[in-house]
């Protein structure tokens, strides 16, 4: 894989220009695009700077946000061609940091369920999860240091799981979604993937433009961290499980205590809700395209909408209110613990490409706007990662974490 | 004006028929706009249905909300001739009912503080307010029952009682904002106008699918009103004042128990936050028109942009701290309230257009994301109108206690 730190280190000591760090992205697409699938389409003639810390870093955009150079087809045929007027929020930031727009990737349509036509770079039979599949699957093949994508129930987590990439989704709204198309307003969020944890949380915090993100400043000393088996989902898989005995035992080298840590039922009752918030504002957000182009939906996005009829503004309203008593107690959760560790996914990437998986491990956390880290857990076989979860705000926290049990299991 | 109910009785009445309804709209237009230059564009063959509980209903739709059918153009050259691929969720939802989107209404520049072309229906040399400009004099102009418009600051309750309308800012996020521009993500919230505050608790019941909004289900009782001087802004004019003497000794002969409410120091800190909130999240969302078109953008909205620059994110983070704090306070204060009265603005409609007005008498009410009500207040001379506030999510309660001092006003 491609490491932002490691290409901006070389940048930094002149053994790589920014360029030579661009072309080696293009390079890596042009070997590696062909079976992984991962972009939609780059720009042929992306336009470098020297300036910036984040110049010379190929970063891939999920096709849901809007490019002014480069189409924007939300992965569906209702858009094909689709051209937006001005780029997204999140790529004016990361222009303004020297970084480059390469290429979109590829996306579930309008980031729902229903599969792309990428492939695991793992393994081309299987998933490479999804809704941000492309971003997810360029990372892990080593095409791109950087991509973006979102999450809305476990649309980054999961696919960097899938794909054995770091990935961070920060606290809700820490990252603007001005520009992004929307399918729940009260969930998306964007994330970030890359190679590593440092890779990750350095990016975040240079686009958050709060440094207190970045590792060097948030040593985790010896942080107290509960074990979470989220029960009220079905059990995840033995190699999950295995996984994440394996973070467990890293953490607790590392110096972490470790408890095992009951969720209370607010919790399970706030998971239960998720897709009640979701396809009740996915059904507004995506109403046009339902009423004008119904038969160009996805085969699972269409029956999901026709579904979502069925919410009440009442059950919504009671979906909220659940979702707010149980980000209380989270809260409270985490003046026990400085961070919760879980399964990423219910276990390595299906042998499938006619499903991006189960976010069945992911859906809670979305919903209670706290930030997660996906940590590549190195083993035989597919990839396999583990869930560092810290409370709201606590971004720095959860990436400091997460960076201390990557380290331990690497070693 | 054209009452939005009144329209309905008469076409459930069988004595107006849904197009006769759109007609007289349309001749409104073509009688008063010349002046009041309140639309950007109308639908020139509008599809007028039979069907629905706001059938014969034309809607003005603020020019930053997209519409499929007619441009979008933010009151920016930036953006002139811009069509939008799709309908914004709150024009679908309006169609779903049986309304016609008949026209696009003037807007400030991406809903700043810019003045429009637009001028005030009861006396063209002096301002409608903004940035709903055109929403607000459409409606008071007699030429719409009902239009859309925006507030991140004042840019809803302002102008409606500039134009002598009623208008309902509902809690924060009870109408989906997606397809809406962004300005400021935490603050812009979709608001409606209306002749009556019958007409706009009748809109807003329907088109947020909660009956339970509308008045015949929420009376008021004899409601415990907190009267607020919003001492942390300056004075009001001695119109404001008398406006909101005449609101109190109504509401009192109505049946409601008055006192003098003097908010906590907590919500002046508030106050004081909200352009930080406002002007660091309008220069990510607005970051592409600044980078590759600052010279187009108008005179107030570019030093505006410029200044926020120096806005760093422990600023915001901070300004959000207070926010969050102040909701608590307030949440408490409405335990012992049913409603807060205070003005809707600083006077009546300043004689000149070249300014919008001032938002002094809003900003904290947006930023607490509860639901307000401008009642216009019967007298001589120029529009007046008061405020009435409720706790988040009792929009059916301001709009029931906002209806009663309506009724007491006019007796």
């Amino acid at each position: 894989m491609l490491s932002l730190v490691d290409l901006r280190r070389r940048i930094e000591a002149g053994s790589l220009t920014p360029d030579g760090a661009i072309r080696l992205s293009q390079e890596a697409i042009l070997a590696r695009d062909p079976v992984v699938r991962a972009t939609i389409c780059t720009d042929p003639a992306p336009a470098v700077t020297d300036h910036g810390p984040l110049a010379g870093i190929a970063v891939g955009v999920k096709d849901i946000i809007d490019t002014a150079a480069m189409p924007t087809q939300m992965g569906s045929a209702i858009y094909a061609g689709w051209q937006p007027k001005a780029d997204a929020a999140i790529v004016m930031r990361l222009k303004s940091l020297g970084a480059v727009a390469l290429a979109k990737t590829s996306t579930s349509p309008f980031a729902s369920i229903d599969p792309t036509g990428t492939t695991n770079p793992f393994d081309p039979g299987h998933t490479p999860g999804g809704s941000s599949a492309g971003s997810a699957a360029a990372v892990g093949a080593g095409m791109l240091p950087l991509a973006l994508g979102t999450q809305t129930g476990g649309s980054v987590i999961r696919p960097a799981s899938f794909c054995g990439c770091a990935a961070v989704k920060p606290s809700f709204r820490l990252l603007p979604t001005v520009g992004v198309k929307t399918f729940s307003w009260a969930l998306d969020t964007l994330g970030l993937f890359g190679a590593g944890v440092c890779d990750v949380a350095h990016a975040l915090a240079l686009i958050a433009g709060r440094p207190a993100i970045d590792l060097g400043s948030t040593a985790p000393g010896a942080p107290r961290i509960g074990l979470v088996i989220q029960d009220f989902a079905a059990a995840p898989e033995p190699e999950a499980l295995a996984a994440l005995d394996r973070a467990r035992r890293a953490a607790e080298r590392a110096g972490a205590s470790l408890a095992d840590l009951d969720l209370p039922p607010e919790l399970g009752a706030a998971w239960r809700c998720h897709a009640t918030i979701q396809d009740f504002e996915a059904r507004q957000a995506l109403a046009w395209e339902y009423a004008n182009h119904r038969d160009a939906l996805s085969a699972l996005l269409g029956p999901q909408l026709d579904d979502a009829r069925s919410i009440t503004p009442a059950d919504y309203d009671e979906a909220r209110r659940h979702a707010h008593r149980a980000r209380r107690v989270l809260k409270d959760l985490f003046s026990d613990f400085d961070a919760i560790l879980t399964v990423s996914a219910p276990g390595p990437a299906p042998k499938t490409l006619a499903s991006t998986g189960d976010a069945r491990f992911n859906r809670l956390w979305t919903l209670m706007g706290v930030p997660c880290v996906n940590v590549p857990v190195p083993g035989d076989g597919l990839p396999m990662g583990i869930q560092v979860i810290a409370r709201f705000g606590g971004d720095g926290r959860a990436l400091a974490v997460a960076a201390m049990i990557e380290a331990a299991l690497r070693a």
